[in-house]
Order: structure tokens, then C-alpha cells, then sequence
């Protein structure tokens, strides 16, 4: 579908212009200099010719079948351009000028006529308030843009809304001297829209990594279903930005939309199997190493150097990022210290010295890529004058081009002075980077993709053993009558429902009822006072914890029944629990994704530590399990100190559970199961609540 | 002392040789490339001249007062040359040679012996196994060292042992366009110490900053004295490596020191005010900023953007780091507002568009350079084909030469189409960085160096209603009997001589005096068995908590006498807090500086969280409270969800005569108390122990 626009055999320029610093002008000059492989079709009504090509007066005067029209006129004068394009049968428009929605209500309803008259006509818009694509392969090199980035063909695209980081990343790799295939930039994106372009990139063969940036998704829904697609297929590396309440509203600031912060898109990244950055460079110094690496099978990682420090440094890096460094075995050290000079340190790292040679490098390389212990070659290597270190560049580019595991160099060096060694390395594959940490993080994450890629995928459990009629009925009551939230007997019914162990429970009306309630439950218990119209319980005195006695139970009754005066006032009598370990699960409606769900410690320090995990339903089995295992007191789980741990089984049960009943129910908008109490052998639910819409 | 070294007039090379790949060859090489201003000596014995520089048989034949020799000569022949140089006067050797204490006893020896001669000439040593030294003023120009980058003059200063490291960084300086001024690298270090050349580069009024890398310290307490002296003058901004396990194994196989993880290095770089950095390409963009740029007042951040996404990238980092971005004043609003385009944003960023032009960005920088509500003014500008660039480089520049307040600038440019812009900016003194989340983290870096030195600087609090006397005598007891670990009585009098708040105890032989003791005490008490020789009292059953009468006192006495058989069987009776805010205080004794302090939170919760913070003796007022804010768990101190806070000046006052206890009996090697118990008006120890050296 996008086929002619990333690939186009004519484009044309409506607003083409004899001016050197307008757009009009650069589109072409952009085409030209790039050596675009199609025809280039100015459209002015005054000049004869733009920039030495044939100008047409109308875009129906041009002698041929347009693939992409480029528009670069006022706003107003747009929606009858689009019609001529209809006329004249163009199968794409990009948009370069501004002046619609993002400018306010009169420039969205000139948005709003041309895209009616587009879809009539069955033609796609990029843009508009867009910069454009960029085709850096041979057959087309298509410069459909006024930026300046002047790429090598490569295996990167980019993608996004924003141009103005787009531009930046794709500047960055310029520099890099690593090349780049499909730029796109879609504006205000409306109708072209990112999912669709990842779609095409991942069937664009040329492409092997995808590069995106966001600031928000418009219809999140949609970007994951076609980024798992995609993501299945070759790696996405991603970053969100305006993380911060400040970063947000900067966010919002320039492309009209709403501030906030949002914890859905990390989470939408995840499940995606996206990789996910926080740091643009990064990200562009990651992109680089899956360009042309093949993703490793694990994380062991073997360092080869000609220098002592920087060796350091990308160990604790490495090491930081999840990675190990195995022992070389006993033949290989033998065999390296035969081959390196004897002052070579032959461990991992393995040290070859400044004076190491192209051979001692190709030694050691060739013992990590035929050890089946190493996953992955870290090279770091500087220069020294007194060594042949375009030789050794050799030897790396040879074993690099085996594709037999990832390798990255970190090579400190004068890129003037021995511009030769750059080149060699550069145009055989090999990732460079100048700082040993840069090198490492790049190499991480080409085993952080390899653990998101291994992640078992498997269908999410669906429970036969629930009752899902009796929940619905519960909802659709409380719905009825205009609540939005549900009272606890409702709650706990919905959990019942699922199979979600509560607490034991029993309401009663009378403190003589309570009391029989708390002899069938088994003392001690707490009462809570309950009541539609009691919203801070325990600020009005309706909470007792702890009542060991059934005299003890009808005194707090009747307490109660003197402090909270509520028509409906009942009282709910539970199993106190005062042991266990205090966790959390929750649960918050994202629009158009299901629900969020939270998991973590429970009670008062892990409030102050905010030690939470979150997912999207649906949670599978796998998935649950990841999310025990990921909150910083996961070993509390597993049991410190000569205690036992608790029931994770029944946790990661739960946490399924909770996800089914989430998805039956999608008019929940939040729900917090707070506290639950975990032992050796069991869970409960001690307190939970429901909103709906 | 060492102004001859940094600033020699003469230089000779010992083992000065014609082929072209050797290192005798190369150092003469680099001076002559790098245009020494003074005389370049060759020492050959059979050549007559080397690179067209007479070469002279021996040191002894030059005709001239020698400031510094290179010896590149084996390392047996390095005595006698040595002696040679005695005989000469010569002031300073720079030994690039190895073979020394690094390859083993053979080399130590011979370091041991070139090491007296020196030293009884009064020639100072840089080295061996080291680079040397470059000076980039003008009036030297002196590149002692066989390394390849050639900088340009600059502020920044290069010292580290590793040569691999410094060379990194100062091969990234050079990569940014950016000078520097000294750069040393000092190898085996047997004279010339790190800390003296701090002291010397703090004393270079050329050095505006000095950048360092550590991966352990030779003398730490000299260390942290000098560059505490120096950071008080000028920026040190240190990375240390050898962090993780692996990377402290790597950092010995490379120096052949000991692996050993340490946290005295973050605490010394913190107590002596560097800046430290965990990745070396922060430290690197850091320096570019501080080379040229003020310290800024405060952490208020003005950005002004002509893009939108990389701004949200810089306002993520920004605040993430700590900065604020203050809102503009209405009347500044309103006067941007006439003067920018009517679509430019005028918020903080203030977006001056793609399209604004030098006019546009002077009258920001202008306006945020006036305004005190800003403390820094954060520039993004990318250089779109259409608009006067250089122009808007020329007032970027303009405003940075008044240096009012410090600027930094993402430059999103091609660096060879834009190369006008690029060298505007640098001549001009602007840091630049191509991604804005580098930009950022630089201006962050002078914004926490702001923190870090307006640190109140107080003297140490001793108090002196302590009874140090009394202590001491405990401590001197225990090692006249050889004893390492202090028996409780003992722990519990050296505190309580230090006014440390110790909970009531008592000592007690028998079930009945045991009994006795609770009751003075009041109950609920702890009783635990005492005997130096019972280690694991709590695992044989000797610790029984909560007993809340006579008779249960006497029973669980009476238990332990059976469970645990020895001569010195005592029982500890001591009042039981079953509530209160578990905490931990602790310290370790650092060779050299005195005892790193621990504090955190107590508990399993936190065990397994490890939220401690550290810090060096002497502990400050303002040190103790500084820790004490620094735990994640600091609101449990301050008090949460309606509870009440704990005795927060108690526990400063607690830490800083812990402080002064460690301070007075250096023999401490280990010490913690845990747990202790915090009320909202009083602080117990609860259990603690010492151990001696």
C-alpha cells in the first residue's frame, strides 16, 4: 500500500520555487543531489524551470503518472491542489506545509476538506506539517524532504512524528559514518499514520532495525497489535519522552496535545517486545550494533583489549547491564599464552598489550567464536603508532563478516590519523564507538534483545473454573442503580467469582449477628462498619482490628452503630490476619488497552519505597511469573533469612485470575486488592475495592 | 617543584632512536610536531642525528641544563642512566619504559634501585611504564608522551595513572573540538604521585578544570586532603572504575594490585567535593561545559528550542537531574510574544520555530540572562536550510562572552555542510553536543557542581560531656587480653561513654538476679545470653524476646543455662521495644581515612532493599542530616501517612558522636548498631557490637 510512496518512479512538487531558501526549492534540490532514480516534476504557475528541470503550470499538465506529490503551498490553497492530485490520479501526497489543526479550529477544518477530498479519491497523505521520507536504496534514493541529512545506505529506518528528533537521530548516525535506509516523519499524521509505516517496514527486507521515538501514541491499541507484529520479525528500538510532568507539557506545548504522564506507553513497549530507551544516544549507539550484528544466544560475553582501563570500563558496564564474562578454559589459556607475548593477561578480559599484533587478536577472536561458553566478542582497541593496526582491523572486519556471534569494538583512535583503520572497520560491518562505555551498552542490548526475544510465548491461561455470569451480574446491578463504586460484599463476590481467596468473611446487621459471624469465621477478626454512604471508614472509627472475643466483637458493633449513623449501615466481619507478607495487586482502565495491572509490596515502608511492577492485561503465566520476580523485594518472596518464602504459585495464579476477570469486565476503571497476605501455603485478599464506569 | 616538568625548556631522550616505529623515535617526533618551544636533545650512542636533530653519544655530552630526560631504554640499563643524569643536574625523568614492579619482583628490584639514585640526586620521576606528560600553553608546548592526540589549547586538565583511559578522554576532547591545557599520565607512579600533580594542575592558572579517573587510590587519605585543597579553588570532576566484582578483577590484572570492590572511593571523591561520574561520556561532556562556562547560581533552567521533541528530551533530563524550569514572568510573555512569530510557544522552552532567526533567540537569551527567576540558559538549535544560521551563532556567542550565566548548546547540525556554525560556536567558547540529552547532563553536571561546593562548610562538632578516658580503657583491656570482639557490657559502656542512648540493661548470673534486673528495668525485657564464648547466641536459644514477667525471666534463663554449657555464662536483661522505627548505624575501618559510617533503615524489609547511605569520619552536623535525607525510606523519618515522624536531630546527634567515638579509638575495625529503635522523642540502640583491631 505504501509501496509507491517509500518507492516512487515520479514525484512532483506543487509550490516548486526559483527561491533558493524556500522548501519549494529544496524538495528538488534534495532529489537531485541524492540522485533520485525517478522523474522530478516542478509545479509553478510563473517559472519555466526550477533548479534546471521543466516546470508545469499544474500538476494535471505533467506528462505522467505521479506517484508522490509533494505540497508546499498555504494552507488554503491545499484542498483544491488535493482535488487537482484526484484528478490526475497521484497515489500520495506529502504535506509538507503547515497551518492546520496544530494551528487551531480554522486550520483543523481545512485539515479536515482535504482529507475528505483524499479519501475520496483514494489518495494517502503524509504529513501534512511534515518533513517527509527518505529512500536511501540504490534503486530509488527518494529524498522526499527539506531536511539536510545526506545518508549512506544501511539498514536502520527511522520513524516518527516528531522530525525535529528524527532529524537529530539520523544526523547522529550520519556522523557515525553508519548508513540508514527509510526515513519517515509524518507530522500531524493524518492519515498515514506510525503503525502503518512500521507495518512497512517490517516487510521492507532492506530494513533489519527500526528505530522510533514517541512522545505519546494516538490510538495505542493499534501501535502495539502492529508493533508485535512487527517486532516478531526484527528488532524495534524505541524511546518515550516527556516522562517528566515538565517533559510532558513541553510535549504537549508543541504538538497540541494533552499533557500527561503516562506509564501505559512503557508498558505497551514491553509487551510489544519493543526495546525501550531512556537515553536518545543510546539508543542511536545500539541501533548501530543491530544494523549489522546477528542478536547473541546469551550473555556471555568475551573482551579482547590492547589496553588495561578501558577494558575496566566495559566490564562494569557489561557486568551492570545483566551480562557475565567467562573463565577461558584451561586449553584456551594454554594455547593463548603459546601464542600472545608473555606479558599478555590471558583471562576475560583477555589483555593482548599495546603491542599485540593482528594475529593475537585474530587468536583470541577465534578462540571466543569457536567456545561455545561466549555468547558475544567485545573488542576494544586502540591505535598505537608502533603496531599495524589497519592489519588488525582486518583480521576483526574477517571474523565479523563469519556472522558467527555479535561482536562491537571500541576503538580510540584519531579518526583523521588513521582514517584507514576507521574505514576498514566501518565498511566491514564492524559497530565502532569511541568510548569503551558507549561499546558495552551497545552490546547490552543486543542481549537485553535476545531475553525479550526468548521470552516464552505462550497463550494466556483462560480459568474454566470461574463464574463469570455471577461477576457480570454483580456489575451490570451496581451499573443499574448509577454506582460507580461497588460496596465491599460486591467486591468480594466478584473476586469469589474468579477465584480469588478472600479473607473469610460474613456480614451481619446486629452486634449479636457480628459476633455468631466471628465464632463461624474463627477468631481473631476485624469488623469494618459498611455502608454506601460511609466513604473513609476508618477516619469515623468503623474499623477494629484484631477482636479476639465475641464480647469484643458486639462492643465494637455497637460502637460503631453510636459513631456512623447510615440507613444501610452493615458490618462486615473478616478472618484478622496479623502475619503474612503485605502485598498488592491493582488494576487501572487504559483506554482502548485493557487495564493496567500493578503488583508489589504492600504496607508502610514499601509505600515510602515504591516497589511496584506493572503489565498489561492479558497476563500470562510467563508474564506473572516476570512480574514477582522484577520488584526489588522479590527475595522476600522467596524467603530471607531462614524464613519461608510464601505461595508464589498462588500468586502468579492470581495475578492470571485477576487479568481474566479484568478483561470479562472491562467497565472496571480501578481496582486495588490492598492488603493481601501471602504465607507458605497460602493467599488472601484482606481488602479490595472497585470502580466502574 | 614540578613547574620543570609541565614546563621544560630542554628535553632530552635516552635511547633516542632513527627507526621511525619505536617509542625514541616517536617522542622526539611529537615535540617537534607539537612545536616545543625549548630544545630537544636526542641520546644515541651510535647515531648522529635523529628525525635532523643532532643526536649526542651521552646525557653527560649535551650542552645544555636538561629540565626533563625520556628514558626508553630496557629497564636493566635505567640505574646506570639514572646515575648518569645525576651527574648531569637533570631535573625531571619521564621513564616510558616497562619492565618494572608490574612484571614482577626482577622489575621491583630494579625500580627499588633506579628509585634510591634519583632520589639521591634530587631528580624527580614521572613513571615508569608511563606516557608522559603534554603541556598545550603556547609559551611549552611541550609533548613529552608517545600518544597521538594533538590537542588544541584549552581549560581542561588530564591526570589519571591509566594511560588507556586518559588518552580515551582526551582522544574525545579533541574528537568535540574542545582543548586542553595539561594532560599526565603517570603509570607506575613510584615518585610523581597523583595527588601532587593535582596539586600542581590546581595551582596552573591555565586549568580551568581537571578531569581524573581512578580505579583505587594509592594513598587515599593524601589523596582526599589534596583534592579537597584543589576542589575548593577549582572543578575536579573523577570517574572511578572497577565497580562491579569483574571489573575490580579486571582492574587488578591490569595494575597487578589486589581486586577488592570499594565504596571509600565514591565516599572520599564525595567528602573532598569532586564531582564523580559512573559513565565517562558524561564526564567528557561535563568537562566541555565547565571548561568555559560560570558555575551557576541555582538550578533554574531557562531553555529556548527552535524544535519541539529535542526539548522534551532536555526538559526530561533536566528535571530528572534536579533542575527546575520556572515559568516566565507575564511581562516577559508578553514582550515575546510581540517580538517572536505569533505560532512560537512561549513558555519554558520557549519554541522560537524552525523559522526564527537570530533577532528571535537574542531576545530570549537576552530576556533569561536578565530575568533572576533563571539560573542558566539551556539552548537547542537545529540549522534548517532557510534561516541565517551563522547569524543566530554569532548571538549565541555574543551572549556567552558577557558569561552571565552558563549556556550550554544542542547543535543538531551537519557538522561539514554547517562547519561555519560549528567553529562560530567553538571559537566562540559555546559547549556544544549533537543530542540534547548530552546537552543537558553537561548543564545538570554544573548545576549539582553548584550543590556540591555551596555545601555549608562547618567545622566538626566534638562534644564534650563524653568520657573518652573511659573507653579507651575498655578498648585497652580487651586487646591487652587479645581479644577481638567486645563483650556487650563492653559495647554498651563504650557507647554510653560517647552519651550514645543504649536501651536499659542489666547484667545478671543467675535466673534470680536475671528476674531482679527485669524488674529495675521494667517490662517487657529481652534476656540474652552473654559469653565471649557463645557466637550464635540467637541460633543455640539464647536470645528470648517479649518476656513480660518475673517468672517468664526466670524460665528462659534457666533454659539457656541448659541449652548453652560455658564457664563465662552471663545474661544480658534489657528493656524490649517492640515498636518504634528499626534503623541501623554502622561503620568499617578505611586504611588511612579513618571509618566509613553506614546509616539506613533496619528490618528484613530493608535488608533486602539495602537503603543505606555511607559517609567518611568526621561526620558534620550538616553530613549527618545530609544522610539522613539521602535514604529512599527518609519520609518514614519525617513521618507518613499520619504518623508521627522519629527524633530526626537525636539521630543526627547520634551519628556525629559516633563519629567522634570512631575518630578516638581508630581501633574499631567493625561496629554496628542494629538494631536501633527511633520514636517520635527518643532514640534507643538496641543490640550492637564492635570488633577490634
Amino acid at each position: 500500500m505504501l509501496d509507491s510512496l517509500f518507492r516512487p518512479r515520479s514525484v512532483a512538487v506543487i509550490g516548486a520555487s526559483t527561491k533558493d531558501l524556500s522548501i519549494g526549492n529544496r524538495v528538488i534540490k534534495n532529489l537531485i543531489d541524492f540522485g533520485f532514480t525517478g522523474a522530478v516534476y516542478p509545479v509553478n504557475p510563473s517559472a519555466d524551470e526550477v533548479r534546471g528541470i521543466k516546470a508545469y503550470k499544474s500538476i494535471l499538465d505533467c506528462p505522467d503518472d505521479i506517484d508522490v506529490v509533494h505540497m508546499v503551498i498555504p494552507a488554503k490553497f491545499v484542498p483544491q491542489a488535493v482535488e487537482d492530485c484526484g484528478q490526475k490520479g497521484v497515489k500520495h501526497i506529502i504535506i509538507n506545509s503547515g497551518g492546520f489543526s496544530e494551528t487551531g479550529s480554522e486550520g483543523a477544518a481545512i485539515e479536515k476538506d482535504f482529507l475528505a477530498r483524499a479519501q475520496r479519491y483514494g489518495i494517502r497523505i503524509l504529513g501534512p506539517n511534515c518533513q517527509g521520507i527518505i529512500n536511501s536504496d540504490a534503486a530509488i534514493r527518494a529524498y522526499c524532504n527539506f531536511t539536510f541529512t545526506k545518508p549512506d545506505p544501511g539498514f536502520i529506518s527511522i520513524v516518527a512524528l516528531s522530525g525535529g528528533v528524527a532529524e537529530v537521530v539520523h544526523q547522529a548516525f550520519a556522523q557515525m559514518g553508519v548508513g540508514t535506509r527509510i526515513y519517515a516523519s509524518n507530522g500531524n499524521a493524518v492519515d498515514v499514520s506510525i503503525p502503518e509505516i512500521l507495518r512497512y517496514l517490517g516487510d521492507d527486507d532492506g530494513t533489519r532495525v527500526i528505530v522510533t521515538y514517541v512522545e505519546g501514541l494516538r490510538d495505542p491499541a493499534n501501535f502495539m497489535r502492529t508493533a508485535a507484529a512487527v517486532a516478531a520479525r526484527k528488532p524495534i528500538l524505541a524511546m518515550k519522552a516527556g516522562r517528566t510532568r515538565e517533559g510532558a507539557k513541553a510535549a504537549a506545548s508543541h504538538t497540541g496535545g494533552l499533557a500527561k504522564e503516562d506509564i501505559a506507553t512503557d508498558l505497551i513497549f514491553k509487551k510489544a517486545g519493543i526495546l525501550s530507551f531512556r537515553d536518545e544516544g543510546h539508543l542511536i549507539q545500539a541501533a548501530a550494533a543491530f544494523a549489522t550484528q546477528p542478536i547473541p544466544k546469551g550473555n556471555r560475553v568475551g573482551i579482547i583489549t590492547n589496553t588495561g582501563g578501558p577494558a575496566v570500563i566495559a566490564t562494569d558496564v557489561l557486568v551492570g547491564a545483566g551480562c557475565t564474562l567467562p573463565l577461558l578454559s584451561e586449553t584456551t589459556r594454554a594455547f593463548l599464552k603459546a601464542t600472545l607475548y608473555p606479558e599478555a593477561s590471558v583471562g576475560n578480559p583477555v589483555d593482548v598489550l599495546a603491542t599485540g599484533t593482528a594475529q593475537h587478536y585474530r587468536a583470541c577472536m577465534d578462540v571466543m567464536m569457536q567456545d561455545d561458553s561466549f555468547d558475544c566478542v567485545f573488542i576494544n582497541f586502540v591505535t598505537p603508532f608502533f603496531v599495524d593496526n589497519e592489519s588488525i582491523a582486518r583480521e576483526i572486519v574477517a571474523v565479523n563478516q563469519q556472522r558467527r556471534k555479535p561482536m562491537v569494538c571500541n576503538l580510540m583512535t584519531d579518526k583523521q590519523q588513521w582514517s584507514g583503520v576507521v574505514n576498514i572497520l566501518r565498511d566491514g560491518g564492524v559497530p565502532c564507538y569511541p568510548l569503551p562505555g558507549e561499546a558495552a551498552r551497545a552490546m547490552a542490548a543486543l542481549v537485553q534483545y535476545h531475553v525479550l526475544r526468548s521470552r516464552e510465548k505462550e497463550a494466556v491461561q483462560r480459568f474454566s473454573d470461574v463464574k463469570p455470569d455471577k461477576a457480570r451480574k454483580i456489575v451490570d446491578k451496581a451499573r443499574s442503580t448509577g454506582r460507580n463504586s461497588l460496596a465491599a460484599a460486591e467486591v468480594y463476590g466478584i473476586l469469589d467469582a474468579y477465584r480469588i481467596p478472600v479473607a473469610k468473611w460474613r456480614l451481619a446487621a446486629t452486634p449479636a449477628e457480628a459476633a455468631a459471624a466471628a465464632a463461624k469465621i474463627g477468631f481473631p477478626v476485624v469488623v469494618k462498619a459498611d455502608a454506601a454512604s460511609v466513604v473513609h471508614k476508618s477516619d469515623m472509627g468503623g474499623v477494629a482490628l484484631n477482636l479476639s472475643s465475641a464480647s469484643a466483637v458486639r462492643n465494637a458493633v455497637a460502637q460503631m452503630r453510636k459513631a456512623i449513623i447510615a440507613p444501610d449501615l452493615r458490618f462486615f466481619v473478616q478472618k484478622y490476619l496479623p502475619d503474612g507478607l503485605e502485598l498488592i495487586m491493582g488494576a487501572k482502565a487504559e483506554e482502548g488497552l485493557g487495564h493496567a495491572v500493578v503488583f508489589g509490596l504492600g504496607g508502610i515502608y514499601v509505600e515510602v519505597m515504591q516497589d511496584v511492577v506493572f503489565n498489561l492485561t492479558p497476563v500470562s503465566a510467563t508474564e506473572a511469573r516476570e512480574m514477582l520476580a522484577a520488584i526489588k523485594g522479590a527475595p522476600l518472596l522467596q524467603g530471607v533469612r531462614g524464613q519461608k518464602g510464601v505461595d508464589q504459585d498462588r500468586l502468579t495464579g492470581i495475578l492470571q485470575r485477576l487479568s481474566q476477570l479484568l478483561t470479562d469486565l472491562p467497565e472496571i476503571q480501578e481496582m486495588d486488592l490492598n492488603p493481601i497476605k501471602a504465607f507458605a501455603d497460602k493467599v488472601f485478599v484482606v481488602d479490595a475495592r472497585i470502580s466502574i464506569k
